[in-house]
């Protein structure tokens, strides 16, 4: 329990080479802001891997050796190979290997297959305010954060949001043009655990803000893997005399 | 809400015409005792649909026509061609079609694809005793089924049953052999809803079994299509000022 | 199925009384407005019952005649007797009588019994906008609505509203001041179902809203008895050899 | 998130000084054993707490130094105080203790209380076997169970068992008789978390099952409270301007 956990931290990586904004905001990329405070605020051993590395940095070898996998995808989500998406799927189903989805990765190919839904909603680019609400008040993802915190320049995202009821929903957000949005999400899916959060445009400081970074360390804890046996599934004899 | 229910019953239809046993409990084929059963007893407009027919039966014309899909389908999952799932997909989660799915189809490209898991289980072929227990004493799905209902001699499975936690869980099984598995669940994916239910192995009379066409029944008028505008997704305006 | 619902829409009827702002809105109560728009358009058996009745005009013969009980309160919960409420709470989970709870309704003794929790949440009386919006796009509750509804002028509620987690949560509020609200919930208890629905300040015509009114009568709907034997309690008999 | 856990394990502690089958299983009553195996494989700071101690052994000061509180009760649930009961309520509510309630504590004055249903069901004792089936692979509470673990002899618990849905389904149990039985129920109420885990007959020796006591320990870290500020309810000002 007290043990530590391996996170490795996936960023597509090409805003940030592309648009000096974004460029400008992170430097090293947004999966070095997440990883070094990560690692420092929480003592995770953290790496990172990005969309232009071989395999997109996440061969088997690095899979078997991660516990919570977080991902941030926007432009690309086309280019990550399906044979890697099968990989981190059967990692995170059968395996049991959390994974925290991040922002525009709503629309990413291993949430999308997740989820078995659309994942579409309303969006809307105006730097316009949004409010988090805690609406599981003892929820561990919750810890630290009050009733609500806000970002002051955001983009929108809004409702509907075609995803499955969440099995566990931790915030909601309010806009300022009007819309809401289900924020925090948590899914069990196999033996994996599965949280989407909303925040984090890459053309605004939002993974420099200390609630949202704070929610994705509680995200960590919350997601890693349980250790118990591989379950058995398949023909079976009976257990008791028929 | 007195409207009646367009029912469209789809037998992969291949046990029926192979096995002779099979036959002998199904000279119709299962999709036949279920539409005449949904047709006389509930009053729903119902046709049936099968693998070898053009389109598997299933053409837009006759999805569009449809309030709730039924499938059963075993042998033949991977020769249901993926034009026509992305078809059945969309018309249930952009559209509002109900699926209510059989027993074995649990490994159906549907099912699999609304849950976003593998939808493994456990099995054994021994005749043995089931008795499905209520779980959710106020849930229409159960209308008219007593504390469990019984059957006498069925195929088992057992869990862990890979899917996700499931938004309403109406019935749980017992069996003889020593397991247990969640036999009524119900899934909210976009605009459609859907029900797994366990019951129906073709070597054995299970859809002559009053409490389990009963069930169906229920689950149909559970599943059918609520008449609303479709969402909105994509790029929005402000409600409000900005 | 196809069977007319017996409604019985209480109130406590207190503020068309005594305050004339409210009685230029209600002349003849709150209740008599849901009930008159009950009958009307959806055809139900409806009657009403008021705090200064004998019994609050919830007899035994009058709850066994009820199959969904519409509660407004906000004066005088602490004036509503024990053992009705324990009539109404026997009906409701041992009998599977449905419950809608409207608005200031969340502090009622029945309520607060069903929940197990404090039922507390955050106000404000300042006239401002609501827009709420649907996050259940399948669920029966939400027939008829588009993707959100406005109420112009309201009372305010927030989060942390202090409700277990809703089984199906349909709608979520956006508030012009700033805050979201969780106003569409239902909850399975016992036998009995019960939906929870923000709109209805008494000095403000929200009961007059046809959107308000539709979401009313499709819970009704939806929160009707299930028809099957009550479940067996207590000590059994083996079902099977030990 | 490293830090130790302050655990008060209750008993009624009557069935040990009464029962000299009971005594022999449980020579320092029931308390003792988990209290004991708590402190050592998990290294909790464990005390415990009896019903003829002055306030139940649980006055305020005991209370705010206890993060879970596990209930074990049987013969005298309406010998515990009203007084104190509020107190355990307001403290799991208000301020996020957690709370663990063994098998015959389903019918404790606190946990019928947070539940707002009967919590009635069915049992037997007939020394038959059971066998608790994991449903939630992913969930900490499972931690290092396998697909399932037996009892051999036990009292038996069957559905339905009149309580909300759980938030999160761990365990199902199977009887020999034919019942099943949600077994280990997860709840969130207000700022706290309640687990329900059945097995417990006082005349067996269930406490000194090491999956039973595993699941306890796994029980009490998924219980704990989460730091966060209190939430605040009530009148409040707009955040924005109206």
């Amino acid at each position: 329990m007290k043990d530590t956990v391996r996170v490795t931290v996936w960023n597509e990586f090409l805003h940030e080479k592309r648009d000096p904004r974004v460029a400008e905001i992170y430097p090293k990329g947004i999966h070095s802001v997440i990883a070094e405070y990560l690692e420092k605020e929480y003592g995770f051993e953290v790496r990172t891997a990005t969309l232009e590395e071989p395999e997109h940095g996440l061969t088997e070898e690095v899979l078997n050796d991660t516990d919570v996998l977080i991902w941030w995808g926007h432009l690309a989500h086309e280019k990550v190979r399906d044979d890697v998406v099968d990989r981190i799927y059967r990692r995170i189903v059968l395996e049991g290997m959390g994974l925290i989805v991040l922002h525009s990765a709503h629309y990413s190919k291993i949430f999308k297959r997740l989820m078995g839904t659309t994942c579409s909603l309303k969006w809307r680019e105006a730097d316009e305010r949004e409010r988090l609400w805690v609406v599981a008040p003892g929820h561990p993802i919750a810890e630290g954060i009050g009733d609500y915190f806000e970002i002051e320049h955001t983009e929108m995202y809004g409702e509907p949001f075609d995803i499955p009821p969440p099995d566990e929903l931790v915030f909601i957000s309010w806009f300022k043009g009007g819309e809401v949005f289900r924020s925090g999400c948590c899914f069990y899916r196999g033996m994996g655990k599965i949280f989407y959060f909303r925040p984090g445009h890459e053309t605004l400081p939002i993974y420099h803000n200390p609630n949202v970074l704070r929610v994705i360390g509680n995200a960590v804890w919350w997601a890693k893997p349980v250790k118990r046996p591989k379950p058995r599934f398949g023909n079976v004899k009976p257990l008791e005399k028929l």
